[in-house]
């Protein structure tokens, strides 16, 4: 299946890195979070404060997320971000991101996340809800 | 008057701080914000999650906050942070916060903050409402 | 004297975000210091990581800063950051930002930094020095 | 072998939290991060401020993490991290990270850490370096 793609350019700011002058790792899961959300905005035409109206849900929220950290990003680095849906399961899916520093790959992050929704019966409390069929579909670049 | 004292100790973290090797002053602010929650719930004797159900509002927002940088902290620095309130007003008040390294005077800070309510008529806007007396009270500690 | 200003927008994330819905205010801090780099960036035609080196500086220090709070932004809102040095000094200056959402001003923020270099007998400590005047010159767009 | 396990209480702020009123995923890894120092730090003696300049290291570079949301954390919530090195190899080690919510499992974390120092003939490289056997030794707590 051929697959929406998001991609972004960020310049490494001052206040992302650490000591060391290379970025503190949990700035990589700011940029994956935002790169999710970009990513959905973009393949639903639905922007990202609307989502969670749009499709009665709270969000699409997290449950599992890893890095691998092959090379450093410094202060003043162009870098590249190209993030995609590599499966859409009933209510779960999973984001890979892949993150370039100068062309060379240098964070490698895949998160699973839920299409949440509030609990009925107990509004407290979150719950995977089926993904519509609708939504799956807009990122299936090969259909249009 | 004598008024309400909160002081705590904080030891800055790796991530806390810049190439430069001292904290990044955004992480300043957060100090400063965590430290204002902590006094209102020490002062009060409510917790800080409960503070907006007890007293029905949205918080305590912030309106300005200004800070000064005398000496830089590092990592591993153990730095005491000490908060009061400096003056109440009709609906707002002003917080102050010393930020003490090894002993000698680092970062002060000093918050303008509203008793914030809903705005009945339009539940999106957020406005200023009278301090109760009570609140105000908590804070003379010549009372007690 | 026409100054140099430089303009940014930036889409507020859900991850800049507190409980509220609006932006917590330790990022708008980090906004103020990425547009100061980039500002000099821009201004002077030096990349940010490289100003150090080129004019054999530790940075532009921050010694002093303030925010007024006058609207919130919230998740998906459209920024713009505009910035300027409103004041240089023999070894100090001011920088103003004004953030506007929608076009309304949002926030307001002033900084005084210094241009920082190493103390010679103490490399540990940090002094302000001359700022050059063709840095100065540089902001001076009248001059072009 | 027994291990060495470092524990610590935090209380969720404000400022870690996001619109949904939970914590914002980032912060967990600002919290595995510092755990993973104070951890060092305790098991060896050494503050973690001196760890690079006592054995000769950059630090304990992160080159792999992974985390597994279970539970949310709120505003408030006084949680308990415990950490410990689960394995030693020659130049990296793994730690993990429990993170428990009023004694209820909310997020699991591993890191994947080498022992780092600056390659000699090019400094600007980072490699892995084979940690010392009394580094090793300290976190055998069946020793003592």
């Amino acid at each position: 299946m051929t697959t929406f793609v998001f991609r972004r350019h960020v310049t490494i700011e001052w206040g992302h890195c650490d000591p060391a002058g290379i970025v503190f790792n949990p700035r990589f899961f700011e940029l994956f979070d935002a790169s999710s959300w970009m990513l959905f905005e973009a393949a639903l035409g639905v922007k990202a404060q609307d989502l969670a109206r749009t499709y009665g849900i709270i969000g699409i929220a997290l449950v599992d997320v890893k890095a691998n950290f092959l090379k450093p990003a410094k202060f003043g680095d162009k870098i590249e971000i190209v993030s995609h849906v590599s499966e859409f399961r009933h209510s779960s899916f999973d984001v890979e991101h892949k993150l370039t520093v100068h062309g060379a790959l240098a964070v490698e992050g895949s998160e699973t996340r839920v299409w949440a929704v509030r609990n009925k019966p107990d509004a407290e409390k979150i719950t995977a809800a089926p993904i519509p069929p609708d939504v799956i579909a807009r990122f299936d670049t090969a259909r249009s």
